[in-house]
């Protein structure tokens, strides 16, 4: 599956440079003929690494990680003597556990198909990082909306400013970060948010604050990567954008297309119809209907799902497909618990009946939450890593050289 | 009650005078000490004309009404045999039909009291006129409320303008008049739309051409108060606006205050929390308690209701605390009419429940409703021809003065 997602992620990056500018250089088909070529250099450093992993000769130069690393003896007795973490995760695609002996057809291969195992036992070793933005008009229940999401109480007590200060308010970029450890696997997330966004009288250069946010975490991933030492390279890069369309216009509103169209290139847009319990079924088809097509008429791309690999079991294959059905997810929030048929549930207590958040009958919260945390998360991170960064170095090489 | 508004709407305009700039000339309350004095022209004529009501000498101007006047001999027999109208109005107030013949206790006075209903008579042959107009951002279910206030669909087939064209749209005004019969009275409403306020990019200057509007009404009713034939002396001053504030805001927007503070000196604004069935009751209730800080904080004088008169029925009382009590009403707008425990009902249908429109539980459509239409709609018209209007004349005056 991961071969799949980069197999498409470059068909959309190549897609996308056949769309931009400087697409229009003869050499650039030229010189990515060759497959391997595509894979950037850092999956091939961190493969040399794993073969490097033992004490060598390659400890002369300074700069090197390998100067600064302690090599620690393990009994192989102590190993298989030790218990197993009950933290350890399950696979959410239905994977054996990492670290489960061989099985009795294994013990006749040569067990390079374990290469996956090694992978994942490291990167739950290293835990997950990720950084979510949130963009959109004060009031659509943005805060509430990543509580929900991440079962956490993120934002209590913020101070709301009135209408007078409001008036000619700029949009600022604030940013919290989260340790969230489920079943063993850590996740580092990085909350960006931009409170005044659309708040202003006049709202012609919201998206610009925005913009040049992203750009720069590019530009500090950039200049990390170039430097000798990139042991501690921090990666801030903004990975996903959910952007919030409020659920009472006829559509798209001209800052959103506006903003859509400024950062499409730059961050994955995952639009949502937000507070979506104002709308009745029918309202929310027909507004979903017309965002994708204004979407489409303004030429905005928004984050492309990958194609479902056909090997994935009936279960995944049929979530995919209703996340894909979903897009924009019309969305309900709420930090409000309340125990519903014997269970406690997040909902909203209107007279007239009660809006469950986790139904999906009510809304797609639970479409947006599987997308976000459950299935594709690692594509949005490998999307802004090969497809949008490497347009931006693209993009920066071709300055250097117009120089 | 007609007195006691009078008397109320006096001492507004006397508050308002004194808060406003021109109010500082010292002339101003020394020729308004005499109560009399504050009654305006047209009242005054129009008692005259009741006096007037017979052929004499007068008809030899050539420019006055009675000289276009068709006398007809009605006799009193044919009168009394007549039938009686079967669409004859229910006073709302509780008071006795106009047309009943005379009661025993009534025989032994002058009969002066009757002039009321003589008042009463004349209104309802010449009929109601009524010019609303709604002002909120595009989305907020201005029309669908309107369409719910006077069971009509008067806005139906609009062609809605996409993002790309309401970028650096200006604000249109149109102007629709429908005539509604009711149980024998004919009110003739003038509905005044703004579309286009609050969508463009910049909304800096949204409230522009809705302000020339209403200034534009109150000069072409000057000019024709001033014309010598003023038999067709067209009255389309803006008589009460109904300002959306949106339900998703924490609070008001500051287009909402720039907006309000430059038409509360020429329209009566009567501020609604539009499509309130987004809001819980708690979120409802903190909501308004904000929206009226927020006013005052700005000092907007919102429509101001007259006090009940104490001898009013225990039911109207009851119902002009209610209406007092929900400023800013919260209210939901509806297309859909739905067969509900066996009557049919404006509705919003969610999988979650049926949001009745006139549920006084579910939202305050009904107060909203029994304000405009049944309770207040001669004092929003009172208080716009005798402080609004009366204000703009001052200003004119002293304008002139001035050059």
């Amino acid at each position: 599956m991961a071969t799949n997602n980069l197999r498409s992620a470059i068909e959309n990056f190549e897609e996308l440079f056949r769309r931009t500018l400087f697409v229009e250089q003869n050499d650039i088909n030229e010189t990515r003929q060759d497959d391997g070529e595509h894979f950037p250099d850092s999956i091939s450093m961190s493969a040399e690494s794993e073969v490097d992993d033992q004490p060598t000769a390659h400890t002369a130069c300074p700069t090197s990680p390998l100067s600064q690393h302690k090599w620690v003896q393990v009994d192989s007795q102590d190993f298989e003597n030790s218990p197993k973490s009950p933290a350890r995760p399950d696979s959410a695609c239905g994977n054996a556990d990492p670290y489960d002996y061989l099985v009795e057809e294994e013990k006749e291969c040569v067990g390079f198909a374990r290469l996956v195992k090694q992978v994942q036992r490291n990167a739950v070793r290293q835990g997950f990082e990720f950084t979510l933005m949130v963009v959109g008009e004060s009031g659509l229940g943005k805060s509430t909306l990543i509580n929900s999401l991440f079962l956490q109480d993120l934002y209590k007590d913020r101070p709301l400013s009135g209408p007078r200060e409001r008036m000619y308010q700029t949009v600022a970029i604030t940013k919290k970060t989260v340790d969230i450890v489920e079943k063993g696997v850590k996740l580092r997330l990085n909350l960006v948010d931009t409170p005044g966004f659309g708040d202003s009288m006049n709202s012609t250069n919201s998206w610009k604050p925005v913009l040049d946010y992203v750009e720069q975490q590019f530009k500090h991933y950039h200049i990390g990567e170039a430097s000798p030492n990139r042991k501690n390279l921090q990666d801030h890069r903004v990975h996903c954008c959910l952007y919030f369309i409020s659920s009472f216009g006829h559509g798209l509103k001209p800052i959103d297309v506006q903003f859509m169209k400024a950062l499409h290139r730059k961050v994955n847009i995952v639009p949502v119809l937000a507070k979506a319990d104002c709308l009745t079924p029918s309202e929310i088809q027909r507004m979903k209907v017309r965002i994708l097509k204004e979407l489409d008429e303004n030429d905005i791309k928004i984050f492309q799902f990958p194609e479902c690999d056909p090997n994935e079991d009936e279960l995944y294959r049929q979530q995919d497909l209703e996340i894909k059905k979903s897009i924009p997810f019309a969305v309900v929030g709420s930090n409000t618990t309340v125990e519903h048929n014997g269970k406690r549930i997040r909902a909203r207590l209107y007279p007239w009946g009660v809006v469950e958040v986790e139904n999906p009958a009510h809304c797609d919260f639970v479409h947006l939450r599987n997308m976000l945390v459950r299935t594709h998360m690692q594509d949005l991170k490998d999307t802004t890593d090969y497809l949008l960064y490497e347009n931006y170095r693209m993009q920066l090489m071709c300055q250097n050289q117009a120089h």
